[in-house]
């Protein structure tokens, strides 16, 4: 097909808002290191004003992977929901940017731009606490049949699954990617979302997705168990092809009687670890959107994530593109 | 007086918008490296439009050197306009985050807060296209005076000069501060701006400011001429302290008789000169305003610039104080 896309990427778009803090910090507003909170605009509000100076930059994991896709050349697009507020503005303007193509309409009422207020503790972890804003309007309206037919993959972040209007529009991309002979990819996000939606995983992940990408903490949380090796030998029945990520024990990518253990790349110094899953799955997606082997794609994902987690942001710096070279060739 | 602040500083508040391009960008779309250009809001458009995608992050020349002063230690207010909107409240958020006191009311009609379109090319050096928005909005009414009276120091940046209402309150806030015994200082800001309001600096600098603040390209635009001694030696016939700024060459520094040479602080790359004459005010004044000798206020602001120029950004990262250590002891 002349105008396919590699990944089409699905999520809740956010503008984070980065800072540094003690672990104190986490403890004094309750947060949990290295995972995702939900929290509404009080409280928000709360976390940001005890918060030092921020540096805004755009986010939301899928499309921080979407971004990373392009950044690697493939062709790639966005579905998520801004209102015309200016971190709206701040969101599309840096998905175009990067060459990403991005047309959900935008928000002109209700809630404001979703924001992902970011900690990075001195360890170079990241806890995030996420109003979700204008994401929560995202619905299967927003979900083009004819853009989703163009996808080699159709890409879910399982943050999708906390508004209950954008886990339709989930369900219905889904429901059209498969009709239309496409692969959907999932990642599973964060192991508190596994925890508010298990059921429903479990589900999505036997019967409805042909890629899962999680870590290690998160299938231990799907399927409930406290070893990742036992996680592997589940998800090996269910899944069509399975990247697990371990930090800096590298991933484990299983599909189709294959299993590949790929080392991470060594970096100088971790910076900042946002955003190592999401080009990780960046990588990942764009090699087998290529149809590139599965060691090779998770090599392209352990390449992604170190470029990511060697700077503040969750978004690449140098064209992965180039970084990649001879594993393109 | 036991409510004293070290410094207040008055300026365009701007939200900075920063990417990175190449220098054929600057050409494209004719601008000048090194400077600030003015642009309204339809150009400021243009220019974003075509810029990769970018951070966000709080500046103001003023601004970034208040924060200079309280990263120093030092009891900092300012005072600048913002509108109520989203990066009005990234603009304020920033401030008092760190200690600064910042009290000026928030437009809630007119332009939408002002942005610095910053583009930093691969040599460091930075290149700014500024729409003004709500600091246009700035007028004698928002300066207090009881707030000036309370300030040692009253920082004025050149660039207030463009918006014609700040005009008036740079006038009356400098009548104030010397009402009440207080120093007037003022930094050059750019040689464009020195261009565009020469007869009006030149009075100033003769007449109404105790301490100057300038680069090489600045002092030289003041006195059209195109000697930096020759600028010094003008300089010295008017002002009680100047000091002027010559990038890598360090500063020079003169007051009563006085004439101290200053090397720039070495650093181990140049990073993004964006903000290094506003920390190096930062650090001249808060010297100044805590009594010490003008060589030690010189080497405070080398220390400053040195920090800021090394990471992106134009507000220092590391807290000033500390840096200082032996030289504040």
């Amino acid at each position: 097909m002349a105008d396919e896309i590699d990944v089409i990427g699905i999520g809740n778009a956010l503008v984070d808002v980065l800072c540094h803090e003690s672990e104190a910090f986490l403890d004094l507003h309750g947060l949990v290191k290295g995972t995702m909170h939900l929290v509404d605009e009080a409280r928000a509000r709360q976390i940001y004003d005890a918060m030092g100076p921020a540096v805004e930059v755009s986010g939301g994991s899928a499309a921080n992977t979407i971004v990373g896709v392009a950044s690697f050349g493939g062709r790639a697009h966005y579905v998520g929901k801004v209102r015309d507020d200016q971190l709206g503005e701040v969101f599309s303007h840096d998905l175009r940017a990067t060459g990403v193509g991005y047309t959900t309409a935008t928000a002109t009422s209700g809630p404001a731009t979703g924001r992902c207020l970011i900690v990075v503790t001195p360890d170079a972890q990241r806890t995030m606490s996420t109003y979700l804003g204008a994401s929560t309007q995202l619905g299967p309206g927003d979900v083009d049949p004819r853009l989703v037919a163009r996808g080699r993959i159709l890409y879910l972040e399982g943050y999708l699954f906390d508004p209950p209007a954008a886990q339709d529009a989930f369900r219905v991309a889904a429901g059209l990617a498969h009709a239309a002979g496409r692969k959907v990819a999932l990642t599973l996000s964060d192991p508190f979302c596994v925890d508010r939606h298990r059921a429903a995983f479990l589900d999505l992940v036997e019967h409805h997705v042909d890629v899962l990408l999680a870590n290690e903490a998160e299938i231990c949380s799907l399927y409930q168990v406290r070893d990742f090796d036992a996680a592997l030998q589940r998800v090996r029945r269910h899944c069509e092809i399975a990247a697990l990520t371990r930090s800096a024990r590298g991933s484990v990518v299983v599909g189709g009687g294959e299993v590949h253990v790929v080392d991470a790349q060594p970096v100088e110094a971790v910076v900042d670890t946002t955003g190592a899953g999401d080009l990780y799955a960046a990588g990942f997606l764009f090699g087998l959107s290529r149809g590139m082997s599965l060691a090779t794609c998770g090599r392209l994902g352990s390449l992604a994530a170190a470029e990511v987690i060697s700077h503040v942001g969750a978004r690449p710096v140098a064209p992965l593109g180039d970084l990649a070279g001879a594993l393109l060739a």
